[in-house]
């Protein structure tokens, strides 16, 4: 497969100069009652205070700038890689512990745990944390409060690495080529009842679950669950890795460029200009209600995807021409990976993709249609009601402080010929592209209509389906 | 099948003279550390707030008796009976509505809804509190918090009833016989995706699941939720419409033998001398923690249970059996039917059924193992976790101002001739014997060893069993 490898610069405006926006003291932020939060009656603005809520003595102690942005689950943000001078020490011990392989997708949650994505999670769930999350898509805090905590985040083993480990209380864990990666400490072993962790977190159990094919049904019969400690960042060398920025590293940048509101845009798929006016609306907005320098966080999923979906480098290219060819504003938008797999699990997921935000500085979240949505695997009809992961999104414990803001559905307006809010009153001019007319468009080589995707954008589509049939044909000649 | 009508007093102790303890005021109730706490560290004690908190100056203007009882969820009790003087009026106005017609179970949930168990749920389901329901297992509050709600408590119709409803917003509902039960207000229609209801309420899709096979999967593909406006109390006329006090009249019963605690015991089988040891030692460490009358609610399920469990009318002569031959104590036990149908959906359920209980005014909670657990319905293996119940119980929203007080296991002491707490030093002494084993006991003829249920207890077991047989034979004869 040709994979396009990005020489982007690390953030998407670190070439412009400091950003031209004043550096502001968020405090003095947005008043609460704009008019037009009437308008967009699901808005949900919890307080000022999760937007300009003031910054505890103990970060203001630690930093000159005070920070608007909204405080990480459990106030703290959890970061478990050793620091760089205890590295040697835990790479000696860990040579002598018990081993546990880790899958890709297990080295993916590693790294989302160690970065402190899943804050206050400090490790893989032990069986309170997995039961909570099955039942209650939440954990409580020990200080009290629950904070949002919808997908197990778990490791699984086999029988033969459970007889290994017997009652060390710390196991390290080996990357598929066996490099060691960190130490789990602590641990706690119960039994993975697969069948009630797939019918909980997705709603069925039928056949053909990108995640559970990948990743459930081969692992093992029970879940060690412990404290994760790293012993150095991970990365993927794949030429990607600048722009895996970690919750502190963008809550820095966001910082640094002086954001009061961050809005976070979710996604795994290429951007065509329905998002970006999405996007553009939702900053449009934002300005509205007051913020002066809303910042978006265009935060493409990076970990496992099913296999139809357009690959990760594929998509970061995609999304570097958008920015290039202006459809976004360098400026305000931060263009960075979310390293988590992806579970497709509609209801249940669009609440870790919320929750995750929060942890890495963004207070408004946009939520689309059938968020994290797909087919049935085996029935002829969406696996979830397209509403409801936004309904779920707004009713979720531990949200409540983040502001959902619920997608406005974008079509082509064949009449303006562009992408455009779309319009009950002349719903003949609209015409709907799927994500998987758009991928037909481009493997057949056929044009979208103007307006579409930028110019840019559509070509880095089109080549790749083009190396993939390239691809798919030399493989053919090769077996004739 | 030979039903056995109980004729047995209404309460079992109005039959005695008034109370022989004095009423008390509850504020001046139980200490709260007493030290057994610390031997029991599961047992869950919020505060002494839910033990003895104040009553609400409007409620205390209705009663001259102060109350100890815990609140009902929301904080006031639902009603959803009409007064005697509208019964006419509605029952008019129903005449004349669009008709959903009720399965029996549908009549059950009605009738607990009536009643305020499910507090503060005003009538069936409603989309919001579905997906609530199902994701989160509790509701929030419009004024803030949460209450626990794990089990959806909704009502199906099919195409047709949902095309003759139409835009309506009121309809009637009518029982299996056609008799007119109640009105269900401003209605909101939406689709009944079975599949997700059943995996996020069981985590299983497995088929075999009695409450799926009788209530879900020949039930409409819609759900119908709305306010509930019952035309008169349900009554089921099977003799036991006595045994079947409201939230209300348990609370008025609380409170008029002046009950500073009450636990609550949760159970759709036979009591044998394990779960009476069990209750009588629950008892005596309610009284060492300080409190001065605790009472028992002998709690049995009355709604829907599967085929093979014991009926209704069977167990509740049973458990009369055991109050007359003095197993448990009359004058501090109160025995009555809990109206519910039975999912065995396991630690899903077992919040309910805890959470319906504080309606009902009980602040103490006995859960077993494995509570509405079950076999898997095609796998050989319990489909829960035995200990997930009350590990999920100690830990669901909604629920910290219950005091959870996890079972101990009582098992037949061999050496002791006795059902006794097991002691795992001496297991070998111990025999634990199954409800599939004291059936089969039943059904052969067989006696338990002596002291594992008292004989008046027994008797009507085994009579039971004799009564199948006798019915099973004369119907084979029959078809011979």
């Amino acid at each position: 497969m040709a994979v396009h490898l990005l020489t982007a610069p690390r953030l998407h405006s670190s070439s412009s100069s400091p950003a031209p926006l004043p550096r502001r003291r968020a405090t003095a932020s947005a008043p609460l009652a704009h008019p037009l939060l009437l308008l967009h009656s699901r808005l949900r603005l919890a307080t000022t205070a999760a937007v300009s809520r003031p910054v505890p003595r103990a970060r203001r102690a630690m930093s000159a700038i005070r920070s608007s942005l909204i405080d990480p689950d459990g106030g703290a943000l959890v970061d478990l890689v050793a620091p760089a001078d205890r590295r040697a020490s835990l790479r000696a011990e860990a040579e002598a512990l018990p081993r546990v392989g880790l899958a890709p997708i297990d080295v993916e949650w590693a790294h989302v745990l160690a970065e402190g994505w899943a804050s206050p999670l400090r490790g893989f769930m032990r069986e309170h944390e997995y039961l909570q999350c099955i039942h209650f898509n939440s954990l409580r805090l020990p200080a009290g409060g629950v904070v949002n905590m919808s997908l197990p985040i778990v490791l699984a083993i086999g029988d033969r690495e459970k007889d290994n480990i017997g009652d060390t209380p710390d196991v390290a864990l080996a990357g598929p080529d066996g490099q060691l990666l960190a130490i789990l400490r602590r641990v706690e072993i119960y039994p993975h009842n697969k069948e009630e962790r797939i019918a909980r977190t997705w709603g069925t159990t039928a056949p053909g679950l990108p995640y559970v094919d990948e990743a459930i049904t081969p692992a093992g019969n029970w879940l060690i669950g412990g404290d994760l400690e790293v012993l150095e960042p991970i990365k993927y060398n794949d030429g990607l890795d600048h722009y895996r920025l970690s919750p502190q590293q963008l809550r820095d940048e966001f910082d640094k460029r002086g954001a009061d509101a961050v809005f976070a845009f979710q996604l795994r798929n290429p951007v065509h200009n329905g998002h970006a006016l999405l996007m553009n609306d939702t900053r449009r907005r934002l300005l509205e209600m007051g913020f002066k320098n809303p910042i978006l966080l265009l935060h493409p999923l990076g970990g496992f995807t099913k296999a139809d979906d357009v690959p990760l480098p594929v998509r970061m290219e995609q999304h570097s021409k958008v920015l290039e060819d202006g459809v976004l504003d360098p400026e305000t938008t931060i263009v960075s990976i979310f390293p988590s797999p992806m579970h497709y699990a509609g209801p249940t997921e669009v609440q870790w993709h919320a929750k995750a935000r929060i942890n890495a500085g963004a207070n408004f979240y946009i939520v689309g249609r059938d968020p994290a949505g797909m087919g049935h695997p085996t029935e002829k009809r969406d696996l979830y009601n397209p509403d409801h992961g936004k309904k779920v999104l707004s009713m979720a414990p531990g949200l409540e402080k983040l502001n959902i803001l619920p997608f406005k559905v974008a079509a082509y307006d064949t009449v303006a010929k562009k992408m455009a809010f779309f319009e009950p009153s002349r719903s003949q001019d609209f015409l709907f592209i799927s994500g998987t007319k758009m991928r037909t468009f481009a493997k057949t080589g056929e044009n979208p209509p103007d307006g579409f995707m930028c110019p840019g954008g559509w070509k880095v589509l089109v080549d790749y389906y083009n190396s993939l049939q390239t691809e798919e044909a030399a493989i053919a000649a090769a077996i004739v």
